[in-house]
This record gives C-alpha cells, structure tokens and sequence, in this order.
C-alpha cells in the first residue's frame, strides 16, 4: 500500500552521497585530514555578513507577524519587485514583479516548471554532462527525458547532436551554465548558435520549445568571464535561479522562478507554475528569506577562496597531464579518467581516500567531478595523490 | 504547450482568497474599520519573543555554514532527535529521530504522504467539513479523493456513514482535529471507534487503511480540552505537523512528518516519503528554522488572545440565536446559516461588509466559517451587524 516509484527514488541512494558518506566513516579511522574528499557541492564560503547584519535589522524593524506569516503563493510584492529590479539593473531584463514566482531553491522551482510544461507524450532534453537529479524531476512529472551527448574536450554544446534529437515532441532544453559538473560557461556563440536552431524548430513544429535555463551558478564566474543572460538570446526561456551560491544560503530554500512577457503563453505558463505549487503545497517560500533577499539581492559572492582553490586545481593537474575542462564557472572541475573509465579510476583513487566523482550519473563516463568548495590545504596535501595515480 | 490541470490549479482562484481581497479593496474605499473580514487564517498572535531571541543567538553562536548550509534531506539530526524528545515527553510516543522526517509546512508534508501513498485505483477519504486544497493534493498525487459526509451538528464524525465509505481500494483516511474549519476537536471516544472500524476492515481487506493526521493546530484547543495523539490510538497513522500556528510561523515553511514504527510498513513508507520529496525537489526544509526548532520545542502558544475572541464571537452569536458547532480548537466557528444556504447568507452579509466564507468548499453547504484569529475591536464592532442579518 506505497507507491513503488516513490520508494525506489527513497531508496536507491545517489553515488555522491554514498562517497560522502564513506568519506565520514573513514575520517573517522584514519583522521580527517586524511581524507580527500571532493565529493559534494555543499558552499564552503560562509554568507556576506550583510546577509546575518540583514536578518538582525529585519527582527528589530519589522513586526513578526510580518517578518514570519504567509505571503501570497507567489512572494511578496516588495521582494519581487526588488528581483524585477535586479534584473532590469543588471541585464536590461525588462521584468516586472508579475514575471516573478518567488521559491524554494532552484530544484523545487524546476519540478515545478516541468510540472507545468509536462503533458503526455512531451520530451525534456538535457545537454551532457548533466545534473542527474533532472532525470527524477522530469520523470515524475511525467515527460520523457532524453539527454544529448557531451560535446568533448570543450564541454559547450554539440548543436549537430542537439539539433538530432529535436522531435515534434519536444517541449524543452535543460541549459545549465555555469556548469554542474563540467564547470564551464556557454559561451554567447553557443547560445546565439542554440537559439537559432529552436527558433527555426519551433516555427517548425508550430509550436515554442522553450528553454528551462538552470541557473544557481550564474554569478560564479572567474577570469572575467559573464554568463550571458538567455532571455536576451532566446525570448521563450524560463529561468531558474537560486541565492544557495550567490549568498551562501543552499540550506534555506530560497530563489526564484523568472517567466519573460516575451516567452510564449507567459502568463498562461507562469499560471501553471503557480498551479502546480499549489498541487505541491507550496503557498509560499520561507518568509523571513524573502525579506532578506529584499535587503540583499544587490550582493554579490566572494569568491577568492573559490578562483584560488580552482586555479591551484587547474594549474597542479594539467602540469601533471591531466586533461581538465576549462573551468570558468561554478565551483566544479571536470576531468578526464586516465584509462577512459571514470568508475574504475574513482576506485583506484579511493583506495587512496581521495574521493571523485564518477562522471556516469552525469552522463559522461569517461570524466570524473571535483567539487573544489574545500580547505585549500586539502588540495595542496591532495595533489601528490594524484600525481601518484597516475603512475 | 503546458499542463491544462496545472493551469486550471493556478487560475481558479479560491473563494477565500477572493474574499479576502475584496476586503480589501473594500477597505480603501470605506476605511479598514469598516470591514468586518473574517475571512483568513494568518495567525494574529505574533510568534513568542523566544523565537526572535533564538534566532538571535543561533546568529551569534553557530557558524553561518551550520546556520544556512545544506542539511540532510531529512533534516539535521539534533532537531529531529529534538522533536522525537517532544514526543515522548508529551505523549510517551516512543518515538526516535528516524522516524521524524522535517518538511516545508503542512501542506507539502501532506502531498508527499499522499504520493508516497498513491497509487492506480487508491481512495483518501476526508471526512467533512474539511480543508478544501485535500482534494487537489490528492488528485495531483494520482488518487481517487470521496468525502464523508459530516456529522450535523455536532461535528465530530459519523462514523456509520465513513464505514460506508470504505472499500478495498482506500487506502487512507485523513484526520484534522482540532478541525479547520469547524473548531471542534474529535474526542476520544470518536477516535477510538474509528480506530476499533479501521482495525477491523484493514483486516477483513488485507491490507492496512492508514490515517493521516493533519495537525497544524494540535496546540490550539480552549476550555482544558486535550486533542488525543492518535498514534496512540491507532497505530497506522501518519502525523503531518507543523511550526505554523504553534509557533505562529506560517511563514517559514516548517514541520515535520512522524512515521511511527507501529505503523504497517514503516521503514519502506518513510523511504517512499523520502522519495516523493525529492522528486519534488525539496532536498532539506529551511536550515535555520530547522534550528529555531531545535531551541523552541518546548514553547507554547500564548491562546489568550484568540479564546478571548472565541468566547466574544460564541456567546454574542448563540445569545441572538445562532447555531453554532462547538469550538473547543483552531481559530475558527463554524455556524449555520439561517435558512440553510450559506452562499446565500454570505452573500448578504458581504453587502454590509462582514465577510464570512460559505461552507460549500469544506463539504458543509449549510455552515459558513469565521476565522477569529482577528483584532477583537472588529468582533464586538461586528456583533450587531450579525444580529442585522437575522432580522
């Protein structure tokens, strides 16, 4: 008498957790610092102190009732229209607070997109190397997935590939850059190249395929580099955005859901949004984040202790000879196994207690995932081990 | 191209939401103290200046990492391990931390139950009068949803009329005591009869007919009444809690759902919990309010201000001849409409500003709702328009 999908999705523990997991147990014999563990992509920046000093200010000059009762299903006016305007200041985005669904993170905020572009028979692509849990999501809202191959050594996207798997079916592209777990940026070529293709598919099969644009990553960017902002490139995007990277606040379940006037059926879209958060129970995202987000949305990350980690990374591992993605953005490295077989690497390094990603899950089995969100000094002590992996 | 059910969900506005906002159009035309709005449940009752000092001191002595960093899906160990201490301290539950799993509020917790619960051809029974979006959590989650007609006028349930509500395919039945909207509190007694009829047709069907127990206001109840822990009744009960009333937090997302491991197939019930949560996206429920759980357990609501608003609005009511369900719980009354026709009445109260939510919605056509959780100056300000409508 329970659901058998449901309990397979309780019960078939993803590979990251379980190397998590053994991490601990062997910290536990061998001591912490001889472990490795890059593992899991929990931030290990702590939150701008403004976001503390913010929630400090919110309790000494706001009522409770205000800082801590429900707000409509979709946010409250004010830190909605502090997102439109965030992003008209940063992007000429041309929102208003109506394009703006305030949620919990971006995983519920895409279910809840699938949800609402889902209907039989409609097929979600994702781009390889991809984030593994969007199979679930997509499945569970009750769309086919399909998942177009990794576009190898540079890890933007392989549009003759892409263009293959388009079908009348289709109803959307998952986009995700900065990248998990490549740790690369589509470049605005690639984007520009992207749109074009869907926007002669689209006028083709009579109907929009949007673009659910995935973007917790977006202000961790290095080099310079910018994530170019999809709505500007292509009009039938919805963006998915999260303050888990850009404020350090993964824990509390807070971002945002941004459906432009332009993509088509805007407001029949983002209606269905708020129907399907609704079915989900979700009446409205944690209020007093809301307020801080208000407060601090102008912020943005530091990330020195990132670029260092990523560039002592970069720089000790291709001096080695391992082949490396270029690493522009998010806080990955990905990495080709020496051998071609990720699974069997990730082993031999185990047994080493350094702990990689295999990059199967993310459907590219011949790379393996860094998480550099560490103590520096786990690299600088990691290095030598790898080096000797390669032996 | 997107989902028809999910844009029916977010355009067919609840008749309570619409109400509520002509209200408040209503207020700037004729002044707030002029409308008499019964319509909502946001607690009135600020949350205790504990929450605020613990949210303070959390700020102070834990790492923001700790503070706002990921917890395990589940939830961190210390609140679950707190929550089954409340448990037991309260209700010796037996309960320990494995069997407590923090969800995002109510209304979340209930749809993963209700999908770890669905499957082709399941039946929830709700017992009326009950809250209305039942209906679409269960429909989302794939299962048939019947009603049991309610117990007039007492308001506790008829339980030869449930009995005939059974059948081999329900799978569950769904509980809210202290009852929205009717205020009552199912006694023991009730409970206990349900229990010894659950008991008998899980055995004659072969399977076990489980409770959800929808709990938000298990602390709200007036008058020395106590609401029974129904785990302790009957054993198949799923309990869906949350921090919203309790700790007037309605706002911040929090909760939990207690699988007790009485309950048939518990372990694999929490794993499809677990799952269904995760299909939906919810990786952790909001970090610090998870700790401001773990700090505030132990406090009670202060009722005095809603049982002085209880007492006003019963007697004033029943003195000009209302008929009114006894409210021993929550913050609502539930009265009958004279006539019989509670769209009718409302309808006519709404034409002198007091606006009163007909019962039609919670299965109960003939009753309206009022929600005291409201400035007592508007109910002794309402009391003679009420007698108004009586003439």
């Amino acid at each position: 008498m329970y659901n058998p999908q449901a309990y397979a999705l309780g019960t078939n523990r993803s590979c990251i957790r379980d190397l998590f997991e053994y991490g601990a147990m062997r910290a536990a014999i061998v001591g912490k610092d001889n472990i490795y563990d890059y593992s899991l992509g929990n931030p290990s920046i702590p939150a701008p102190a403004a976001v503390n000093a913010a929630i400090r200010a919110i309790l000494e000059d706001t009522p409770s009732l205000a800082v801590h009762g429900y707000t409509s299903a979709a946010g409250n006016p004010e830190t909605r229209q502090a997102i439109a305007d965030d992003l008209n200041r940063r992007f000429h985005a041309g929102a208003s607070k109506e394009d703006i669904f305030i949620g919990c993170g971006a995983a519920p905020e895409l279910t809840a997109v699938f949800h609402a572009l889902a209907s039989p028979g409609v097929e979600f692509l994702a781009i390889a190397p991809y984030f593994p849990e969007y199979k679930p999501f997509a499945e569970s809202a009750g769309a086919s997935f399909k998942v177009v191959p990794a576009d190898i050594p540079d890890f933007q996207i392989d549009l003759a590939a892409l263009e293959a798997c388009l079908t009348p079916n289709t109803g959307a592209v998952i986009v995700n850059s900065p990248n998990n777990p490549s740790g690369t940026v589509y470049s605005f070529d690639t984007l520009q190249n992207l749109s074009a293709i869907l926007t002669r598919k689209s006028k083709e099969y009579g109907h929009p395929i949007y673009i659910i644009s995935d973007e917790p990553y977006r202000e961790l960017v290095y080099d310079g580099v910018q994530a170019p902002f999809l709505p500007l490139i292509y009009p039938h995007t919805i963006v998915c955005y999260s303050f888990s990277k850009s404020l350090s606040l993964p824990g509390e379940r807070i971002g945002y859901i941004y459906v432009p006037k332009a993509a088509a059926d805007s407001e029949a879209l983002y209606a269905a949004i708020a129907g399907t958060s609704r079915a989900m129970g979700h009446v409205c995202a944690p209020s007093l984040m809301q307020h801080v987000v208000t407060r601090c949305i102008h912020l943005q990350p530091d990330l020195a202790a990132y670029d260092r980690n990523r560039k002592a990374l970069y720089e000790g591992l291709t001096a080695m000879g391992y082949e490396v993605a270029k690493p522009q953005g998010a806080f990955y490295l990905f990495v080709k196994a020496p051998g071609g077989d990720s699974v069997a690497f990730s082993e031999k390094a185990k047994q080493k207690d350094l702990l990689l990603v295999p990059g199967d899950d993310f459907g590219c089995p011949e790379y393996f995932r860094i998480c550099y969100c560490v103590e520096h000094e786990m690299i600088l002590k990691s290095l030598p081990v790898f080096a000797e992996l390669l032996v």
